[in-house]
């Protein structure tokens, strides 16, 4: 039996993780949840899994999530302390790393530095505190389980291969909706228009980053201190059928590839069950009726985004903490109408250009770089907006 | 410096493995060569890469090698013994063992007896003799590394994971030249359409295979012995490309495939470095250049001699030995102009449909099951020819 604490339930890595806890009660329990405002998801996650402690985010929320559990004996916790608790808790074999953005750092770094097995979800924390993530887990002896598809697959394909004998690391992205779009059309899709992901059902955020291939470029990141690959050793490849999750090229010319079908239970299963791997949840893939597999180059004209992630991979230091900054920022300014679609990575890119890299040993470093290029990143907002 | 003893060094995989040698002399020396009937050929190879001993299939062929050797202290044997002393010598680390057909079961026998890793290529062997060569390699320590490029990939997806982790084990089959031609006009393709196969170059007796699918049908039986594996967890599927080799589904429902160019150096060099990885002889697959990947179910309907190996595989005992022994004869026949294309499984399933199952515990067993099966196989070819 293990027992798994969830830093951020009530989205979509945190639900589905849930639903396999549920198939499969004799394997795994619940000991302590993180969520964030969505209070009445928590309350019945709570209810129905009886963690030992849940934590929300506001202290005010606290005192509602305590009056619905009153009975419970589930201690209820609030703020980045209270989710840190919940991170580093004793009773826990694995911690599921899910909080969306750069709000979890924290906690997952509180998970590493307890020496926890982290099923890592947040990419966030990977792309913008890699260098101090993996110094932290050599330290402790916390070891990093991918629930990306991409990184999971990556993680399954590396498998006993030495270091030496890998040549390179290959992500596919699916394209997201606009991968055909005559270039010209692509600067004014709507909100709406990009929140229709052909393959994968996700959250808001990373559905818009899935069409501008930010995703992707976050991820080449986090692959780059998951894996301790150099940057030019990683690249992408478009595959709109999202069956080919990532591919690992050896050094003898022999590639091996991670299949299945799109859907995140399969990462979040392997994450919870490894080293051994679980009873699948889902029908297998079946080759023969999915159709062609096709791959095409990423280009950069095309997705401009994944270019400045290239950038911020190779400069290393702060500029993925700015890079994933200033995104997040332009995402949301899209989301609510305030610029076009075309202008996410116009807003990214100037805010980078007045980026000066800073080293980011520590988190107070890393905060106070996401600080700079969010205030840098608004500002140019006000420039640009209609 | 690993040095290769190299059985059937004058075919396919034996001219290509010693292209490896060639270019890798730090890293690779032969010590032994055993072929059949070209002497030329081999005259050349031993006076290239000086090993200490080689072996011919006949002693005159033996008497004449020897004279052209003069000088060159290079023992020179003859026969079965001959290949079989060869492939038992103390001085390897590594026996290549690509003697086509049955001819190669002795000499593997022998490596395997003395505790040798085998770079197995000689698929026959383990078809036929699966279970005595599986006992014989667990009592001496003998270790199998495929060289067909669908067994390394395979081989190379399973890397650690554990027997009960495995679901299924998909081969892939290029299809051949007939996998698209209306099944009307299968039966009359001729000895040179069938040897002009769209994706490997091989030997003729194995490209006749690829086209009626034996070949898919006998790498089956070889995998189930190789892997350890249930006649229901192997299966084929047609991917015209070639590209992805081999496909092992998990119980998880994930899946991890194997794919390089179309290149036998490939996994040779793999079998050749195992358990590292040597450095590319080839230039790097380009899947956004290859097209797209198709997979189709291979019908027994067009490939009736994989619904025939099918029942061999379910059956074991003798039945993979008659198969096996038929097939040869009858693949001998059409490239001989004796029977028509369409006259193989014909000839395969008459020779089957008489066989009784005997054990096969010991090589006399096997050899007995494959002379009785040639004997039948050639009455009722006699009574088919044209």
């Amino acid at each position: 039996m293990k027992s798994i604490v969830l830093l951020g339930s009530t989205g979509s890595i945190g639900t589905n993780t849930l639903r396999i806890v549920e198939r499969f009660p004799r394997r795994f329990r619940v000991a302590g949840l993180a969520a964030g405002r969505n209070l009445s998801l928590l309350i019945r996650q709570a209810k129905t899994f009886r963690p030992r402690v849940v934590s929300v985010e506001r202290e005010a929320d606290a005192v509602k999530v305590r009056r619905a559990l009153a009975g419970l004996k589930i201690e209820v916790l609030a703020g980045s302390q209270g989710a840190e608790s919940v991170a580093a808790r004793d009773d826990s074999d694995i911690v599921v790393s899910a909080i969306t953005g750069v709000h979890g750092l924290r906690p997952t770094l509180a998970a590493v530095r307890a020496g926890k097995t982290v099923a890592l979800a947040n990419k966030e924390s990977m792309v913008v505190a890699g260098p101090l993530l993996r110094k932290e887990a050599a330290r402790s002896g916390a070891v990093f389980i991918p629930v990306d598809s991409e990184h999971s697959g990556v993680f399954q394909c590396l498998a006993k291969e030495s270091r030496d004998a890998v040549r390179k690391v290959i992500l596919t992205a699916s394209g997201g909706p606009f991968w055909r779009t005559p270039l010209a059309e692509l600067k004014n899709k709507t909100p709406e228009e990009a929140l229709r992901h052909p393959r994968w059902k996700m959250g808001r955020k990373v559905t818009i980053d899935s069409a501008t291939l930010m995703n992707k470029g976050l991820e080449l990141i986090e692959a780059r201190w998951l894996f301790g690959l150099d940057p030019d050793e990683l690249d992408v490849l478009i595959h709109p059928q999202s069956v080919v999750h990532a591919l690992v090229e050896m050094r003898d010319g022999s590639v091996l590839a991670q299949l299945s079908v799109t859907d995140m239970r399969i990462p979040i299963l392997y994450a919870l069950s490894y080293p051994e791997r679980g009873e699948a949840v889902l029908p297998s893939l079946d080759l023969a009726r999915v159709g062609p597999l096709e791959f095409h180059p990423a280009e950069e004209k095309r997705f401009p985004l994944l270019g400045l992630a290239r950038r911020a991979l190779a400069a290393g230091g702060s500029w993925p903490v700015a890079l994933n900054a200033a995104n997040e920022v332009a995402v949301r300014a899209f989301l609510e109408g305030r610029i076009r679609f075309g202008d996410i990575a116009g807003l990214v890119r100037r805010t980078l250009d007045g980026h000066s890299r800073t080293d980011c040993r520590a988190i107070g470093d890393i905060l106070e770089a996401d600080r700079e290029a969010r205030a840098r990143a608004f500002e140019k907002l006000k420039l640009m907006q209609r």
